[in-house]
């Protein structure tokens, strides 16, 4: 093709994919709706709606339109510019990954994980593994086949990872989970010796108005833009970026332990800044959001971890909790307050999990991932190895598979090779922060000041403005200046649990 | 074609039109989300989605495929169920509409409109009419080239009448507008040399939030079934059906003025049962929503008029706004009350005006339509007309076009042949509400017990059920055993302003 030609090609191929972004916009509206507040009687029929976007996009994904963009376009082509390249790429991946499974086995694999769904979480409930067992196994199954149509290189596994976190491989997660293992297992085991904290006013009688309200403080001390956004209660939490424009954030508020709601904003309020601060030349194109599940958890777990709980944050920002709560906080002081908020304790759920245990909680999940799709576990043993893990790692075990093997949605699912992303989130966010040390060595100052917009505008400059633009590696590595290191994180934690419970 | 391939065509066309109103359904929460609190800056980007949302559902309308079908299925065919007859005959009529416009004039159009609408808004807000004039001179001139693509029987203006209102025509809203105004206009003479109610109470200060709780009252009593629905705030009111389980009310709060909110919420309210209550097995074909413009509207007036303004129904619910006000009523006895609520008074502003003279304001602007279609007036000259008909008809004369001729955006937005629909709607309501005293000979003292689920479920049956199944002209006369007749509402006017003025 001549230079026209090519710039006619690429102008249609930008506004096809501009659809197919359209359609996401949509279809993540309806997903927020239904979360915050859409009448009940209503669902149904929403969900034959959302079905019917899903497919409309999926098959744009596949279509011969689609397969004749990409065959005319090359991204290495010297007339493409870097976002049409990028959406290639991008594309390309899509087309390769969706196109190789048989429509009839995809169509199948879709029945199975919504009947899938709903008898894990009878299964869930009345803590009986064997009822969801067949559906796993066919879940197991089904997703080898398809990694046996994607085509994988020296593990299996692999594949999966890369669905998520693209870049990274076995060999690279074996290495830092056996490095936070071998520094985290220790730690717990020593912490578990050490006197608890006091904790017990954590838990009194926080209204929910107030809760809503200082909420609402620290998303705006964060910089959280609400003219481009809004928090509304939910049943599980997440934040949802629309458009940059439009990124809302969701919590929940118990009255019995305001943590929930206060860390839960901030957790979701780190997702929403990425999101918002995504580049404008991006916007209505595929390339507009986060670009991984690891990353995306970076900058929510930065702001939970590394803002929330530390004790700069709160110097400030505890005159104001309990200026919204009921008087609990009177006795206590602020260093008490910060061990409180600190404890670690080996618990038997993930998302209840404290900022030290937590990491344990995903390596057993990565490590019997892997064991099913290396052949070296089979689903029917999933309850025994998880309880034996748990008794290994954290020194408790589930009482029943309810609290156990069942307790996560993602495998009804079909997500296998996600769970990781939470841990690399962590590690991650270990090495921006060590990044950032050196380019903002008053953070701490800053924390006590409330003032984060500095900490905002150095993670837009270097995460949140490049979208999908970059790889996941890719800006680890342009922002630390070397690849995926646990260290960073195993220091922090050692150095930071050694102050809470003066080991 | 044999039976089993009208069968295989008939089921591929149910699915092709679900899909239309599958977008539908998307487009209208992003309409609903746009107008109740989503982020000011995400609305840019959001307006891009629903221009690529609504240009598919149009290009579906009008697509190859769409025109397959239609040649296929014969709606009179004996193999087909009336469901697939009624959607071939909408999508039939819907086709021919969009397809006689050559693209390009009506992307052009599409152009004119909006930017119309903009020049519409300021130049209301200076009053000045000549801004406006060259657009709206496009306007008319491009609906007229329209018009004659469309073709047109008797009268070219029936033409856009039946876009809303299939069935009635010049000829039929000729008389039933005279006889209207036959009987309105002396009516508002004499009302203006009778003693006018006292009315300051109305303007106290009465909390939003309590207006609120009071229209939540209201809307129970009415039988809106909140798990189906929800009640938010908005800046111009609406109601809409998403689907028959998810319909949504909002209303605007003045704290100057409870009426607003309240009467808002029953007329909306109103709409929101219609689509509430429409058949189970239109659900998720275009056929699931009301009938007609007019229909809707008389559901939206029966229940702000007849119910609302009645004062059988305040007789239990005065005490329940007492309760939730502060106080401004203690002074005041029911009558008192109702007589202050049934205030008539000519006004400028059709959306301010009251159940007696609204009609008027109608009707004028009918009278300037039908002209400007039939070439008998010219755009240039509307400021001066309308403010001749004002003074004829109401006694009161615009002092800028702002009040006058400007004040709506129906025709900035191209809306030409919808306004008749409200004094339609008005005059289906009195009639179904003189068909309903047979059915429900106790329907005042039903208003004063509160207990209005035995209207709700007559206009279910004779009305909402039906959906598009039923043509507007069709319900009326299988409601009522007759035609348009305007006597009802007149008869109604006469007698109720005859008691609130001791006339």
């Amino acid at each position: 093709m001549n230079k026209e030609e090519i710039k006619k090609v690429s102008t249609a191929f930008k506004e096809y994919s501009s659809k197919m972004s359209a359609y996401n916009e949509a279809l993540g509206l309806m997903f927020w709706d239904l979360r915050t507040g859409a009448p009940k009687k209503g669902a149904s029929q929403r969900s034959e709606v959302i079905g019917m976007l899903s497919s409309e996009v999926f098959e744009m994904s596949t279509s011969s339109e689609m397969a004749a963009y990409l065959a005319k376009l090359t991204p290495v082509d010297g007339d493409l510019d870097e976002i049409t390249c990028a959406l290639l790429d991008e594309c390309q991946k899509e087309y390769d990954r969706n196109k190789k499974i048989p429509a009839k086995e995809y169509r199948d694999y879709v029945v199975l994980q919504s009947k899938a769904e709903g008898i894990w979480e009878e299964a869930k409930e009345k803590g009986d593994f064997s009822m969801f067992q067949p559906y796993l196994e066919k879940l197991v199954a089904t997703t080898k086949r398809f990694t046996d149509y994607w085509g994988y290189g020296e593990n299996k596994y692999d594949t999966l990872l890369d669905l998520y976190e693209p870049g990274v491989t076995v060999g690279v997660l074996d290495e830092v989970f056996n490095e936070l293992k071998g520094k985290i297992v220790p730690l717990v085991h020593k912490i578990s010796h050490a006197e608890a904290p006091r904790t017990e006013f954590l838990f009194d009688h926080f209204p929910k108005e107030k809760q809503k309200d200082f909420s609402l403080k620290v998303l705006e001390q964060m910089g959280y833009d609400f003219s481009a956004g809004r928090l509304d209660e939910t049943v599980h939490p997440f934040a949802i970026g629309l458009n940059p424009g439009d990124v809302r954030v969701t919590t929940k508020y118990d009255e019995k332990d305001w943590r929930t709601a206060v860390f839960g904003t901030i957790h979701e309020g780190g997702h929403a800044l990425y999101e918002q601060n995504i580049s404008e030349k991006l916007v209505g194109t595929p390339l507009c959001t986060g670009t991984s599940m690891g990353i995306h958890e970076s900058q929510s777990l930065f702001y939970e971890n590394f803002v929330g709980r530390n004790l700069s944050f709160w110097k400030k920002n505890y005159a104001l909790l309990k200026d919204f709560s009921t008087g609990q906080f009177d006795e206590v002081g602020l260093e008490e307050f910060y061990r409180a908020i600190n404890e670690s304790k080996p618990s038997l759920i993930r998302i209840e999990a404290d900022e030290l245990t937590y990491a344990l909680h995903i390596i057993i999940r990565y490590e019997i991932e892997k064991g099913l799709f290396n052949d070296e576990i089979e689903v029917k043993d999933l309850p025994r190895i998880w309880n034996e893990k748990y008794e290994e790692y954290l020194g408790i075990r589930p009482s029943n598979d309810g609290e156990g093997v069942l307790q996560d949605v993602h495998w009804a699912g079909g997500s296998f090779g996600y769970f990781p992303s939470y841990a690399l989130g962590y590690m991650y966010a270990a090495q921006f922060r060590e990044a950032m040390r050196e380019d903002i060595p008053n953070f701490d100052q800053l924390l006590e000041e409330g003032n984060l917009v500095p900490v905002k505008e150095w993670l837009t400059e270097r995460v949140h403005q490049w979208g999908k633009l970059k790889k996941p590696l890719e800006i680890l590595e342009d922002v630390t200046g070397e690849g995926l290191n646990a260290k960073y994180l195993a220091d922090y934690l050692t150095e930071k649990y050694a102050g809470v419970y003066s080991l």
